[in-house]
């Protein structure tokens, strides 16, 4: 309907310019490994992430705030930093009322990136907090940007997927008029049923295996493991309504 | 195999200087409709194509060689300007042994981006004359982008589609790394055997729809009904080995 928000797909950062992302949600979608991550240690009680562009900032910040610092760059943990970008690095024992200071190679990035281009609102999404995200789409009733972080800018199909999941689920509500979108969810009704076969094919899951990761990467493409909303406020992402 | 050359594909212009594509064949893609109209003036027998960025070059080269101008602007043709941009405009009866001098929204830019980036060989493709191209990339046996020309920078699904046709009959012959070419080959698999429906979903149909283009742009999608190799040399296309 003519008077439904609008929804619209960004497949890289290196796209986000052409959209107009004022007034708008931006959902930050790096399933692998940033935005699964996230959800998971807000779910297991982590007060607060705060997400940094640069490895300096991360480690300045954890050192004045006395927080976890932690990051990746090439699917690595950078040296100076305590802990890396795996959601299974944070189980409640641990991460419970802590903060978490976190810099990635992608999801981070864009991250600022939309806060900096104007964006009403940015929360992050994965299928670790699918429904979450899904449910406040709906229920905000505002325009919508699906901000995939892709890597280094190249398209990825793991994020492609995410936001394939979430039009799948809330597409009644918004006019789509964008064939990022279409294509997004055309490869998740594709895929939906064979996730852990088709993830095995994709240029991340390459990269990233080699490091033995494929238990974290079967998990950050699981539904709902971790269903809270991560959003942006006063410079960290906390638990949202 | 290892010592197979490599295939990537290129969703948008924006996205390009991501690539290093000296030494490769470029395959500029721009389906609705700059690269089939070349496809079929060449086909009919015009003795070349002069694809320009600016209309005023355009206008300016016309005029120096007698040329045919045409070209158009979001999906309209240009004042100024002879022709427009539709294949259905250049039978052989008209453009035999003619100069067609040509600029569009999408395609000549990126084609003049690949040429500025050093490619070895550009080369354009769209349904029209899949064959020729999937043919010639096989024997060629160098690296290979897929560029797709995309709706001012915006990914689009046609010419995602067509660089899918390519990678599903040529796929063998090279070593295929990259998540842009496994959803476009997914997305022509999905889609070979209702092309006509699908593109109706498209937002570039949605533009192009509302100028009467409907013939126009099933042509558009239709393999080999104009099946010769458009190369660029010397400044211009003309028909390739």
């Amino acid at each position: 309907m003519a008077n439904q928000p609008t929804l619209h797909t960004i497949l890289s950062p290196g796209l986000l310019n052409l959209y107009d992302v004022k007034d708008s949600i931006v959902v930050i979608i790096d399933v692998f490994r940033a935005t699964s991550t996230i959800a998971t240690a807000l779910y297991n009680g982590a007060e607060k992430i705060i997400p940094v562009a640069a490895v300096e900032d991360c480690i300045a910040i954890g050192k004045k705030l006395q927080a976890i610092t932690a990051g990746e760059r090439d699917g690595k943990i950078i040296e100076g930093l305590q802990h890396g970008n795996s959601p299974a690095e944070y189980p409640a024992s641990f991460i419970k009322g802590k903060t978490l200071v976190l810099t990635t190679t992608n999801g981070t990035k864009l991250l600022h990136m939309a806060l900096e281009s104007g964006a009403a609102e940015v929360i992050t999404g994965s299928f670790p907090n699918l429904t979450a995200v899904s449910r406040h789409l709906i229920a905000m009733k505002k325009n919508v940007f699906l901000g995939c972080s892709a890597w280094k800018n190249r398209f990825n199909l793991e994020d492609t997927m995410f936001a394939g999941a979430v039009i799948n689920r809330i597409k009644d509500h918004f006019t789509i008029r964008c064939d990022s979108s279409l294509m997004a969810e055309d490869m998740y009704n594709m895929h939906k049923h064979d996730m852990n076969s088709f993830i095995r094919k994709t240029t991340h899951w390459h990269r990233l295996a080699s490091y033995g990761l494929e238990k974290d990467l079967e998990y950050c493409v699981t539904p709902d493991v971790a269903n809270v909303l991560p959003q942006y406020k006063d410079g960290a992402l906390v638990v949202g309504q």
